[in-house]
């Protein structure tokens, strides 16, 4: 039955059934065991034939635009024969009732082109579960033949970190601020970003836009670049003015020629697929210990030890680990 | 035979006796279970006079003129009656020859004055373990009287990071750059750094240093403050110049009145306390893991497959965790 169920499944996703596609997408968010079995059945068959799109992360936190300028960018690339699936990275989605992406007014006409597959948010109580589901789920759309597949995240709790390493360009998506030229970026961004576009720039805008750019130029040489041989520019974008999207396309494009040219491509790949087998490692270790009864009993007075200092850091490690 | 000797110990730090607490630094450092029980008593037992220092992290490449910085600084408070142990975490001392500290020519000077305590990098292999050790030996230092803790670093593999959670007051030193105004930051950095000090602003440097100063300020505007009511400062000094680095300290100062009247300070220090217990919990998880005889022999093997994308790294995880 597994065998055919397997089979279904791998036919399916090849052909590009969306509907068999989706099916397999909620067996891989599924919490039950047999359905995750199948999961990982399904993931190993459809893996050779994955790894071909252009993975383009986008983080921005609500009131970038960010949705408007993936369904501009999303209907370019579809216009020009591209198949675009879009995803997300939202750990909070679920908890806090608000979604990326879950919100089915949203990208309306993207959604209701047949070059384009979205998909929100997996459930998931751990950035780790949510965002290795989101993984799995990118491998199963590039297996269909999607060859663009779009990774938005709002960038809660390190989640652009996450999808940093799951994608082959992470694009940062800011606009300049309104009394303020000056945003807020949280921890990590500059350094795992390939680009940043300043958002919005049309208009009344568009020189505080430009005015944003170089400084967040000036701010971007400070920090050591991740490859050797691409400096994170900054672009400015629009959503409004003629092929305000596009620009931002031709740089990760760009990119892509560069990184294929001096195979760090390859090598980032490689690498991606390495750090990601041991973050699952780590996070599996952790759940394991999180999860341990005796560990859940204990925190509650071993940390009031700690904070009253009675005792060290280091010693009530000690005595974490020896209940594991 | 042992209850006298942490009498030993405990009598002769609190009593400031430099041999007696050089000696139990060693056996922090030893690797040897037994030195390691009763280091671990010594620290039980000292931990509750400890904390009353000003935990002060210092991060800076070579050539910044970070010995010298020290140095000065150190006279500077020495000379005020203040009691300050200088100690460093390079988790590349050993193994690159080179050590920060460990030059005996360096600081000769603050280590010949009767006020002050100069403990090289302790040795070994993984940089947790190094910071680790570090932490315990800043809480003998506290516990002996030493009311100035410096804690120095190369930045070598995130220990700017490490470094940073166990002080209360973290100073990223760097210099104009000599052809190009901008400097590589590492990772991490700009966004732990509770202040930033272009360092040598004197002579001919003066006008470059003060640029560099102003782009390092726009930078740590963009990066989101740790604190609610500190925004870190981009501050000039110089060991040539009178007051140079006296400066800095009055930056310290400030730093710890402010986190003191809101409150931050006894918050930042549990917080700390609480997280440097889960991250030596997790480095012990770790350890566990890599030096399980079953993983070493399997990793060459997983990896490939994981790289060759035979298998997802997913499965390659929860084949990895099944061995142990």
């Amino acid at each position: 039955m597994q065998e055919q169920d397997l089979e279904f499944y791998a036919e399916g996703i090849f052909s590009g059934n969306r509907r068999v596609i989706a099916k397999a997408i909620t067996l891989v968010e599924s919490t039950l065991p047999s359905d995750r079995r199948l999961a990982s059945r399904i993931i190993e068959r459809v893996i050779p034939y994955s790894g071909k799109s252009v993975r383009f992360g986008i983080t921005g936190v609500p009131g970038v635009g960010k949705s408007t300028f993936i369904e501009n960018l999303g209907l370019y690339l579809a216009g020009k024969d591209h198949r675009v699936a879009v995803l997300a990275v939202d750990p909070t989605s679920r908890r806090s009732g608000g979604s990326i992406l879950g919100d089915k007014t949203r990208m309306e006409q993207l959604a209701a082109h047949e070059n384009t597959f979205i998909r929100p948010s997996p459930a998931g109580d751990t950035l780790g579960g949510v965002a290795a589901k989101t993984r799995e789920i990118m491998l199963i759309c590039e297996a269909a033949g999607y060859d663009v597949v779009m990774v938005e995240t709002v960038g809660v709790g390190q989640s652009e970190t996450r999808v940093s390493t799951m994608v082959d360009f992470f694009l940062a998506l800011l606009i300049a601020g309104a009394g303020d030229e000056l945003q807020g970026i949280k921890r990590g961004i500059l350094e795992v970003a390939d680009a940043v576009a300043i958002n919005k720039a049309d208009g009344d805008n568009l020189e505080r836009a430009e005015r944003a750019r170089k400084e967040y130029e000036t701010a971007l040489h400070l920090v050591m670049p991740s490859s050797r041989s691409w400096t994170p520019p900054v672009l400015t974008c629009s959503s409004v003015t003629e092929g305000g999207t596009a620009n931002v396309w031709h740089t990760v494009e760009e990119h892509r020629r560069i990184m294929e040219d001096t195979e760090e491509f390859g090598q980032r790949r490689r690498q991606q697929a390495l750090d990601w087998m041991w973050t699952m490692v780590e996070d599996g270790l952790k759940q394991r210990l999180y999860e341990n009864e005796t560990v859940k009993r204990k925190i509650p007075k071993i940390s009031e030890k700690v904070e009253k200092e009675l005792i060290s850091p280091s010693a009530a490690a000690e005595e974490i680990l020896s209940y594991i």
